[in-house]
């Protein structure tokens, strides 16, 4: 009997722990809030600031919006991020990927002060999360991964795991946060000779692969957990995961659904960075800012 | 018959084509210099301090030293890498570490400017072997890990490689750079289950488990292609490698030795970087500073 390891309880919990925090911050005077940063008007995105701002706000976090031109100047949107660094009232901020051509993500991404960097775009956020070490953050979609496994109470420690996809977004920052947490982990991805037979063995399988149904029976195996971090859309115009969801329904040990499972925990993960980064405000002067160490 | 990846000839090929690029810098009026920050004066920081500035300087790198008293305050350290960034002769540092108990290790090493951190020791570094871009630069052993194999002609692409260790200085960024290289990497720590039958398997075994000999034939096949990064001193006072050198020399494809293998190495990968410090340094005017991106 597969276990579906649904996002909804692991949302619960988080959020019930962020109520509390919340009701604290604003007891001692702040409020947190995010600042969602968007350039030009791509469906998805409007639709995610739409659900997220949703969300944060019915947890009491407060959400300031920045849509900017599609054609805004390199210069001008350095100039957003830099006023979000110094708006004492914003603790955390989301800038929509992929930027216009015309302009360089990197260095507007390092603009930020990682210290407000609640989706882990800066330098220092990905060195926290290679060093692991308590600098920026990481990025949302993997911490979600891991806090399903630990709401299921699931340890990684000494298990093989297994993740599909070497993205800076996923694949890569998922590996060190497992093996922080002591499995021994396999990064497959694209070149990857034997990824089925390799997935087959692990006891955990991360698959942030990027293509529907992609990853079928031959990668599973009986005591397997399965976290699907893919969103396509079907033939039919449905949401599924890069995971062939009904193999792994027969097969697996447990493994999570798309949609409701790790996009639906996504959100509650970046508002419980927007928490932490208001509370290291609360108990950090404005003046001191990290990035004077950097 | 099993191949010796010796050092020598990859210290050999690296350093002709620094020697020429050295040549060319001081054509250009750039002398390419790093400067060498030791506290206290610990055997081992000593002996590598003599050696790597013999061979820095038989290349024409120039090597300022700076020899700090173990008790130096963390102020005063910090006041020695603000010197080092300010000063436009120098063009990379080496810092010995570990530092002493009354100095934060993070804050100091983050002071140095990542333009002229050639091992590795800021963030920034970090992240740019996290994400693979061209930032800071990456710790030497690593590099010299890749050197040999790159020397030998052993393409990564497709191939199942396995890291024992997950160090910040070897494991961590060798894998990184062996996925940058296209291979599948599992890395492998002190939690890891079953690290024989895992290494068994291993096209590529990358060694840097700090313990002498540890590692033995129940991790070796003879396809199997070993970089021993460890330096141990055995029963005899002997310096010894982390692999059984005598197994692995019966079994694998092909093993680098200790002494005369990865070790020999580093030494041409920080001498690489000081160049290309001093070449990026030759085309990017002195005022602009990379840190103010940050």
């Amino acid at each position: 009997m597969t276990t579906i390891l649904k996002g909804a309880p692991v949302v619960q919990a988080i959020n019930k722990q962020l109520s509390s925090d919340v009701t604290e911050l604003k007891a001692s005077g702040i409020f947190p809030t995010l600042a969602i940063v968007r350039v030009g008007e791509r469906a998805d995105d409007l639709s995610y600031e739409q659900n997220s701002t949703k969300r944060l706000e019915s947890l009491g976090i407060q959400v300031k919006k920045y849509p900017l031109p599609i054609d805004i100047s390199e210069k001008s949107l350095i100039c957003v991020i830099k006023e979000i660094n110094h708006d004492s009232t914003i603790h955390g901020a989301l800038l929509f990927k992929p930027l216009p051509k015309h302009i360089d993500e990197t260095i507007v991404c390092n603009m930020l002060n990682p210290d407000k960097d609640v989706d882990g775009i800066t330098n220092i956020s990905m060195a926290g999360v290679f060093s692991n070490t308590a600098i920026g953050y990481p990025p949302c979609t993997p911490s979600a991964c891991m806090e399903i496994l630990d709401y299921y109470g699931i340890d990684p420690a000494g298990k093989n795991a297994v993740v599909i996809g070497r993205s800076l977004v996923v694949g890569k920052p998922v590996a060190m946060m497992l093996i922080k947490k002591n499995a021994t982990v396999t990064i497959c991805h694209t070149k990857t000779k034997n990824p089925a037979k390799l997935s087959a063995a692990a006891d955990i399988l991360i698959v942030a692969a990027g293509h529907a149904k992609m990853i079928g029976k031959s990668y599973f195996n009986p005591e397997q957990i399965i976290i699907d971090v893919g969103i396509n859309i079907n033939e039919e115009g449905k949401l599924c995961g890069d995971v062939d969801f009904e193999e792994a329904n027969k097969i697996a040990a447990a493994v999570t659904p798309v949609p409701g499972g790790v996009g639906t925990v996504t959100t509650s993960v970046l508002a419980k960075h927007v928490v932490a980064a208001a509370k290291k405000y609360d108990s950090n002067p404005p003046h001191k800012k990290s990035s004077d160490n950097i």
